[in-house]
């Protein structure tokens, strides 16, 4: 048995019986304190005696890597195009595993919160007619003989459930954008976390929301999922998140006045540079020991047209992004309820109405005040996670 | 105040302040025993003052429609083409509102039952190469010059998943088919519900998740949602659903003597018209009080390739279909793990194996014995309430 057993290729699958028991000398180099004789074994499934990369080589942290080649050992690597040619192989090991767990858990508290909160979680239309924001290129395809695209994302029909009465809802599903870049920023296929409300009084209710939620969001992963995140630390170490139990807020001029303290001018009016925004990040640690804020009150000009303007002053919006570790993950607004200035700030952005009017005719026969927000599941997880490296 | 209230149009939004009170005398004709001293009232949106059509008119059941009429009354109905066009006022209908938080809820349970088993909530990809199953027509696209379609279910992917050592993963999301077919039973967007696990000793172990899992999601719909229920009910009146505390399991061939005691001759090979499905849900109803069952150890030649045969008869195979109110509603089976034999049902069928080398050779390095199956939200949701009329 022990020779057939020996004789197996790495990663079959085997079926083992056995009898558990405690051994009279204690077991040595592991916490398990019991054993399992075995009596029968069985390979329910052989592999290939070669395998495309081994799951160590595979599994191996940059940290011991680099002690590794130090002692002046030999080191096998494997490059990412072999890892992603077999995908199924390299999720085997243990950080993809729990990468996934975690991400599994995001989207259960990600539900569940809002469920408690009386958000109807729907699904919008993946397959529409027409480009859905303008903005970022979009998968065209034939249906039936007439052109059609993939959602870039759920914003306007999450805004048309809104008008349809149903007061608060969520989606969480995949998104299309035809992006040619190739950075951690860029994705083809993501899955959108969005959510949308009824406004009773003020955009903050929104920020309320996104407050509450990402705060539980990292309390449940911080409690539930300390295995999984210490497995992923093995291999890619990285600081806890650092988190205020209520959310810090600034405004975007708050924002800006930060940065020019610290030496760095930027366009008042104007949008936050990637390294800006990483440089408001460290600012923003040292002075309130956070690495998850909100800006917000953002410049007109550089949000989306459906974006409310500040009735005090037009050149501000009542809008926000979400920061974690100096990088956006979440963007977010009160949106035009009234469709006469939806129509007008769409043409003012050189958007044909007339492709949008299914969308804009919906705000026509009552539509209360109403904003959301939208992150990425992939980005939260990579931002927790301090993958952005 | 009253004039300005009473001329504002229909659906129009307002802001009303106002000091709640308990009246002297009794209010008579509603429940709710306070009532609101308006003191100011704001419009927030006005509607146009011509709705597309009547919130009433869409609300009314046909019952009451047919009443009407016998009373010799005139009653306006709303066509479908109208509501279609205007769907974000005809979802504002209450029987339209509450089938959406059903909908809500079934998720929520089918996620939360699913976390509670260990299963790892995951997303496949919907863009894909080449065709996803074969089977009924995919939606082609362009994919940075090369070709590439929707996936027309999670399948090959939340095999693969199980490959990839996850052992229990679930899939909520949308699946796409270029279906030119226009009936209750055909979509060409819905919402796949998909499970996939790996298989210790039977089959039977995927349909005791099937069991507990439908089980659960109706005890919570019936226990949760009455008021969501009885407010369908009132426009579409359904029987409750009849269901046992442990699912009734017939094998095919059970099935098939039921029918032809009955009288009905079907070819013990060969798969079931809609007609008998629908002949034996009654059958089964009359003899063991349910309308929620599963049928198993359905002939091979009727199941898509990647299914287990019968280790002891390959002209039948280890999968199922489960039924609610005579219609399919969930299909399932053992998946092939060989690669070899899972190669030469693929090539029986015509299928180019070359065109999914990627997945028969995830198989190739250690594949666990597994099973799973695939149910539409909107299918469970349809049938759940009795919409298949």
């Amino acid at each position: 048995m022990v020779k057939f057993a020996s004789s197996l290729s790495k990663e079959s699958c085997v079926d083992v019986e056995g009898i558990v028991s405690v051994p009279k000398t204690p077991i040595k180099g592991t916490t398990q304190q019991v054993e399992v004789q075995v009596r029968k074994f069985y390979c329910v499934s052989k592999a290939l005696p070669t395998l495309p990369f081994n799951l160590e080589d595979a599994s191996r942290s940059e940290f011991e890597i680099k002690k590794k080649l130090q002692a002046g050992e030999q080191v096998v690597g494997v490059n990412q195009d072999t890892r992603l040619n077999n995908r199924f192989l390299d999720l085997r090991t243990p950080d993809n595993q729990e990468t996934f767990q975690i991400s599994s858990q995001v989207k259960s508290v990600f539900s569940q919160f809002l469920l408690r909160e009386e958000f109807c979680w729907i699904d919008t239309p993946k397959l529409i007619a027409g480009s859905s924001e303008g903005g970022s290129a979009v998968f065209k395809l034939d249906y039936n003989g007439q052109p059609a695209c993939l959602a870039q994302s759920p914003q306007l029909h999450k805004q048309m459930s809104i008008c349809a009465g149903f007061g608060r809802v969520f989606v969480m599903g995949p998104v299309f954008r035809a992006e040619k870049s190739d950075t951690t920023r860029h994705i083809c296929e993501f899955t959108g976390l969005d959510v949308e409300m009824e406004i009773k009084e003020h955009y903050s209710e929104v920020m309320d929301i996104v407050d509450h939620l990402f705060v539980a969001i990292f309390d449940h992963l911080n409690k539930e999922c300390q295995k999984a995140l210490d497995t992923i630390r093995e291999k890619f170490p990285f600081e806890p998140l650092k988190y205020l139990r209520k959310t810090l807020r600034l405004t975007f001029q708050e924002g800006v006045q930060m940065l020019k303290v610290a030496g760095v001018e930027v366009d008042p009016l104007g949008d936050l540079s990637i390294e800006s925004e990483r440089k408001l990040g460290q600012l923003v640690l040292e002075k309130y020991d956070t690495v998850f804020y909100i800006l917000h009150h953002y410049p007109l000009a550089i949000r989306p047209f459906y974006t409310m303007p500040c009735y005090d002053d037009t050149a501000y919006s009542n809008s926000f992004d979400v920061f974690i570790r100096g990088e956006e993950i979440i963007s977010g607004s009160q949106r035009i309820h009234i469709p006469e200035l939806l129509a007008a700030r769409a043409e003012a952005r050189g958007i044909d109405v007339k492709t949008m009017s299914t969308y804009i005719d919906s705000f026509r026969y009552g539509a209360f005040p109403h904003g959301g927000f939208g992150a990425g599941l992939e980005r939260v997880v990579m931002l927790f996670c301090g993958f952005n490296f």
